[in-house]
């Protein structure tokens, strides 16, 4: 088993989903997280200016937050058992980052720092932009399509009765946009039992109970 | 082999990546290209409310871009040869998807619909705001890296000698921007060769030549 460090800043944000990954599977990692102030010191050390970043082996270091959760995915068996069922864990989960990259944007300046640490007044700020409007959007068009999915499925998870990647992004994605509006989900009960399922495996549970709490 | 259908609107965008795909493959699809005014009667059909859309065997059907590409490249043997290159070329090809959708958002309302086909005068609107800002940031971010993991690992394509969704993706996403922009990648002389090389190849230039003319 390589050794994992996972980059991020100290929130859940784009790394959770991994961090989710992580618990799912038992294996250990290192969850380095990165203070706004030290960004400026690690920002050119990263590939691609960004995080979250993983590092294997202390050598191998991948960017993108996506491409980090489906590698472990398959690494720890969250993934599809064939291409087209990969596919299909793999356009769920990107339709839920979608919404949650929209709803990400509107907390963000152009250095990528969270605009409640600056101590902007975010909701007046955003309220009637065009990133608002276009996280509504998403929520619209993702959301009533992941609903019919599950009624048409009429499993427990996305694709059966085993937990996978778009599972587990079902319940990330959403953590904000509930924290910030807790009836999103009221027209939506099978995405939200389904959310629920994912929080009482207990991996997850044990997780969720432990980790520090963060607005993002 | 599945019979394949790919629906996009008419323009390269976001199934273009899939397009070089099959004529590298040499398999066969149906292109079906939907008008905007057609678009009203598909969008509530297709999952997601959005597209590309890839339709196997007529009856599953898989939304979300880059979920597609992959499923074609891991099909057509574009895509790495075990889990960890897998997750480079993933990565690879997320960083030029971040480009090219902060580039596309530029150019497109909030019902997906190309402000050219509105007859909006685009470049007065974009030129200041603040996804032209993100735009810019984006290209600062990623072609440099870019150009130090070419130089670094000194081969033909991104990951040694055989061209991956990657290389494939590092020309489609770079096609609008250079467009507006002919010397983008005049301090990327390793993208630049890059992208000749992916258009040199027999497969992609028959392609090119046939392929029809959109602005985007």
């Amino acid at each position: 088993m390589p050794s994992y460090t996972l980059y991020y800043f100290n929130g859940r944000g784009r790394a959770e989903i991994c961090r989710m990954l992580f618990s799912m599977s038992g294996v250990s990692y290192e969850d380095s997280r990165i203070t706004f102030t030290d960004w400026k010191n690690y920002r050119n050390k990263m590939p691609c200016s960004c995080l979250p970043v993983l590092e294997i082996d202390g050598k191998t270091q991948i960017p993108q937050s996506m491409a980090i959760a489906r590698y472990l995915a398959r690494e720890f068996g969250f993934h599809g058992k064939d291409n087209v069922e990969m596919t299909k864990v793999e356009s769920i989960t990107d339709s839920f980052y979608d919404l949650f990259h929209d709803y990400m944007r509107l907390y963000h300046d152009r250095d990528g720092r969270l605009l409640t640490c600056l101590g902007a007044d975010i909701r007046n700020r955003t309220s009637n932009s065009a990133m608002r409007i276009r996280y509504d959007e998403s929520c619209q068009r993702v959301l009533p399509f992941m609903e019919r999915l599950l009624e048409s499925e009429g499993q427990a998870f996305f694709l059966g009765d085993q937990i996978k990647l778009c599972d587990l992004m079902c319940f990330a994605a959403l953590e904000n946009p509930l924290s910030e509006n807790p009836i999103l989900l009221d027209d939506y009960p099978r995405i939200k039992a389904l959310r629920q399922r994912v929080a009482s495996i207990p991996q997850i549970k044990e997780y969720l109970k432990r980790r520090d709490n963060s607005d993002f």
